[in-house]
């Protein structure tokens, strides 16, 4: 594996860029905006081809790199359901797994720090966000944090991974790097508490002033969404009202760019194709699957997603190589279901 | 193995604590002073012994955690045999292997950044301290640096290790934490050169202002050895010169502390016993080899080492027991070599 831990020396983020091999997928958990161009570098110097960007939680003290990552490279940008954030490609739920070419990350909830606070865990190590820190935990005095939900998510999900874990936090202030999970159970002060209650205690009196960046960083996050507006102002954008007067039509082929465990949650358009969004780019060019289907028929190509991101940007790449039938579903899935499409399970 | 990379943000410094299992033996690479309590208590936490604290070399910028880890632990301190430090307590040469218990890393002379540079070497990574940074080197205009020997310590020696061998320097100001051999030969700018005259016009031509902390950090950098004469107030230390007179008693053991690589490179005084310096502890407790001996004769123990610090630090620890016969010679082989003493090799 591949494994780069990256500091932001302004606000003391760690990032993370993974790849199981060189020359493959990679992708990169909480990266910062001022940073995106040395990580890019870095892709592009370890041949890896960067296909998502994932952040553990709405960040307060730094603005994402997320939508720059994605408008850079028209990399996936991924986030927990519950977040906030007006738009990101895709949204994961305790139980999924975060997967690249060689490699996946099992998804688990971790609340607390945040009501959108995930963490991501392979056999040797957790990214836990700002849910478990060096020696520390994330504060839970702001953005529906809740302390007595981070203790669960600390001891009744964190502290249950083999104590050799490793412990790659999104922050850390003193010039830790890693922790191990044991040695967190051990020596961790606010986790040496007798009860719930006693750490709610805690957490409810460290008085902390607000971070430094705040009141830039969360409107900022807030707002990491694609510019769907450029698509549908090319009159590449089908409505989700008009999208379905489209489905079953013999000129139409609807293609599904999602993950199957999304599809599986949220449920298919009835007749749509499935080609997962990382085998857009093979599928398109000359000699591509989908490239064949538009240029031997007259068929128009309707691309969704989730929530429009993806298929914004496969109609853009697919107009890039000259299928001029390309449109999408702007909104995705979502605007679907508001506009009561249906979905077969 | 256990690794622990930790950073210093007032000076950009890493620091790595290296162990091969916990309760075992650990050595720190490169310190820094105002860090020595964060890193003995994370000894401490991962139930680990320090044995050795090293400097790659004489750092400008920061004040070396050397001494006073020596001071609180005992632990022996390690430079390159041309260091202008007043004392460590072990100096090394190319070739030589710096050991703890279970790991061994090669000792690489590597001058340049200056004309005590070293680095180490396990076999997946090595630690090039000022040599060979992350995308750059250590500068070569102070403290008897010369580009022409560092083009020849990075392109002769560090980049003929594989391609794949992590490296870990002294030093990141950027936020990386990592890198690989093959990666900096690809991507290193200052690497990219076709002659050595290329490099050292370009190292030649950096016009670097001088470190914040140079003029503080040099001259404490310069006197970090023991205070021998504490041991000699106390009427415990003996002088190579009158020393002299003792070899062959029958009434005085010599036990020589150094590692077989010190004796068999500067000679043995004759009759002396090997105890190296990590044995020691062991040795003195009650049940001890040495312990009895102390006790079951009335020999009186002369320690001795390379330059005085290892056996002034026996010497105490001998006390501190009851074993009132134990002496040193202060300043070691150097010193007995310059009063003419008589050695094996």
């Amino acid at each position: 594996m591949i494994f780069r831990q990256l500091f932001d020396s302004v606000s003391g983020t760690y990032s993370y860029l993974l790849a199981s091999r060189r020359g493959g997928e990679a992708l990169i958990i909480d990266p910062v905006l001022e940073k995106v161009d040395r990580y890019l570098q870095l892709v592009n110097e370890l041949d890896l081809r960067l296909v998502k960007a994932v952040d553990t939680h709405l960040h307060a003290d730094h603005i994402t790199g997320l939508g720059a990552l994605r408008d850079k490279t028209h990399c996936v940008t991924v986030m927990g359901e519950q977040t906030k954030a007006d738009v990101v490609s895709m949204r994961l739920a305790d139980g999924d797994k975060l997967g690249i070419e060689g490699l996946a990350l099992d998804v688990i909830y971790t609340p607390g720090h945040t009501d959108d606070s995930y963490s991501f865990v392979l056999p040797d190590r957790v990214f836990t966000g700002d849910t478990l820190l060096i020696r520390g935990t994330g504060r839970t005095d702001f953005q529906n944090g809740d302390p007595r939900q981070q203790y669960e998510s600390i001891f009744g999900r964190l502290l249950k991974l083999p104590d050799e874990t490793m412990i790659f936090p999104a922050h850390d202030y003193k010039g830790e790097t890693v922790s191990t999970i044991g040695e967190e159970k051990a020596f961790n002060p606010r986790l040496q508490v007798k009860s719930v209650d006693e750490y709610v205690h805690i957490m409810n009196n460290l008085n902390l002033s607000n971070p430094k960046m705040m009141d830039v960083a969360v409107p900022a996050n807030m707002r990491v969404g694609l510019h769907q507006d450029d698509i549908a102002a090319r009159g590449w954008a089908v409505s989700a009202e008009l999208a379905l007067a489209l489905v079953g039509r013999p000129d139409v082929a609807l293609i599904d760019l999602r993950e199957q465990s999304e599809r599986e949650r949220h449920g298919v358009i009835p007749g749509a194709i499935h080609l997962p969004y990382a085998r857009l780019q093979e599928n398109i060019a000359a000699g591509g699957m989908l490239h064949e289907l538009a240029k031997s028929t007259s068929k128009q190509l309707l691309f969704y997603c989730a929530f429009g991101e993806r298929s914004a940007m496969a109609v853009q790449a697919a107009q890039d190589v000259g299928i001029s039938s390309a449109r999408h579903i702007q909104g995705g899935i979502d605007a679907w279901r508001k506009a009561s499409g249906p979905l077969m399970h």
